[in-house]
């Protein structure tokens, strides 16, 4: 009973993310590390306002013609963004006809089995309802979102220039691809991916982070409302790529954002 | 071995509480939400730079003065802060003769039971080490500490206007007292604690909470950290209480200090 957040509460939205991820860390889904790391971005949402910000809905368009434009772009997902926008980002996935790709930070049988299944039964649910702004049948949907690979089981690739169990991936994954979607990543496996050469999008609350510095196109924002925002870009005609994107400047004004609000 | 965390790791300090809270979460000590609810303060402990400012060293100078100065102190901790701070303050209420309460947000048996067995060991190995700059001998040392009262246990007591279990407390603690000391409190248990028209001492690395504004004097620093400040204070004369506090000014010169963080 405690964890019903009332229809109004003004922060209903961030405490009804903070009690899936318990719900999940009771399922075993999670390592305890998970839930602090979630605990820094709501922080930094708070300051935030929880909302997405015109710098995210920038960052978020250019990762959206990123995407598109590539050949073989692929979605790679941890336990805490499968629990909370997996579905979102399997239908973005459906829309860019891509894989999405589960690697977690500490990996264990259990846990890559039950983010799986999780995953997969997410698909399943997106299946039966097309979102919001298809044009296609209810038919055509299903199959769309059905055939979206979900890997990461087989864990036959290394990510180069990475130690331990981060740097496992599929071949047929993220080893293929030509653009990456990395959803609350950390500094080093953040870094490896740049050092492969391929564009990389990162999701991050800390705009200060290294993931957020390095990355091609950064988008700070919580990452379940930017799936909702990047799946209805991509339902639309998607987005040029902006050759002259500034990643610096998107940052720089999300920085400028964050310290208004301590400054008041 | 993933949680051995490198001498001259940057953010060893960081990690190693990290590491703490994860380990007393898989004893069942502490609910998920707790885990959450330290990587917020951990956001806003990097955005301090980690360490404690000058503005933190003042407040906790006046926490001294205002706990030395009651009659008949107390010191609430909650869950995470026994696990973090727990020795420390338990070393402080010796050198103020307090009692310590234990007083949880999801109160289970058995985590009351675990949490006071917890700061119990604390407690006896405190006995066994004076603290640096302890004047007395061993032998008095030994008497003091172990003479700190842990309540908790007997909830025989309300604090008004709260409700459910956050209000539960005892008698002979927090309702017995002039002057409080409640690290990491969540505002509406710090609102109902300064209603009662107690002094409310009130550590929270958020400047920005609702805890943080209404306390009499709010130190804006890690509760290790804070813990240790105020016993070394506690050891030496303690300053005088400052009539003139103003806790709002106080409150400005930590938000600065993290604005100026983001401005760079």
């Amino acid at each position: 009973m405690r964890h019903e957040v009332g229809d109004r509460h003004p922060r209903r939205s961030s405490l009804s993310r903070r009690y899936l991820l318990e719900a999940a860390a009771d399922q075993g889904l999670l390592a305890g590390t998970a839930m602090i790391a979630h605990g820094r971005g709501e922080a930094f949402d708070y300051l935030l306002g929880e909302r997405t910000s015109e710098a995210a809905r920038r960052a978020t368009g250019q990762a959206a013609a990123l995407l598109a434009a590539a050949t073989s772009p692929i979605i790679s997902v941890n336990g805490n963004t499968a629990v909370l926008a997996g579905r979102e980002l399997l239908e973005c996935a459906a829309l860019l006809s891509c894989s999405l790709e589960l690697s977690i930070f500490y990996r264990t049988p259990e846990r890559m089995t039950g983010l799986l299944a999780l995953l997969a039964g997410q698909r399943d649910e997106s299946a039966g309802v097309p979102p919001t702004g298809w044009t296609g049948g209810d038919g055509s949907w299903a199959e769309a979102v059905t055939a979206v690979p979900i890997l990461g089981a087989n864990d036959d690739g290394r990510i180069p220039c990475l130690d331990g169990p981060r740097a496992r991936c599929e071949t047929a994954g993220i080893l293929s691809a030509d653009a990456v979607l990395v959803p609350l990543e950390d500094g080093d496996r953040c870094e490896a991916l740049v050092g492969m050469g391929l564009p990389v999008v990162v999701i991050d609350l800390n705009p200060l982070s290294r993931s957020a510095r390095m990355a091609d196109v950064t988008v700070v924002d919580e990452v379940s409302r930017f799936a909702s925002n990047l799946r209805d870009l991509l339902l639309q005609t998607p987005p040029d790529v902006d050759e002259d994107w500034d990643n610096d400047a998107c940052l720089q004004d999300s920085l400028r954002l964050i310290a208004n609000r301590f400054l008041g």
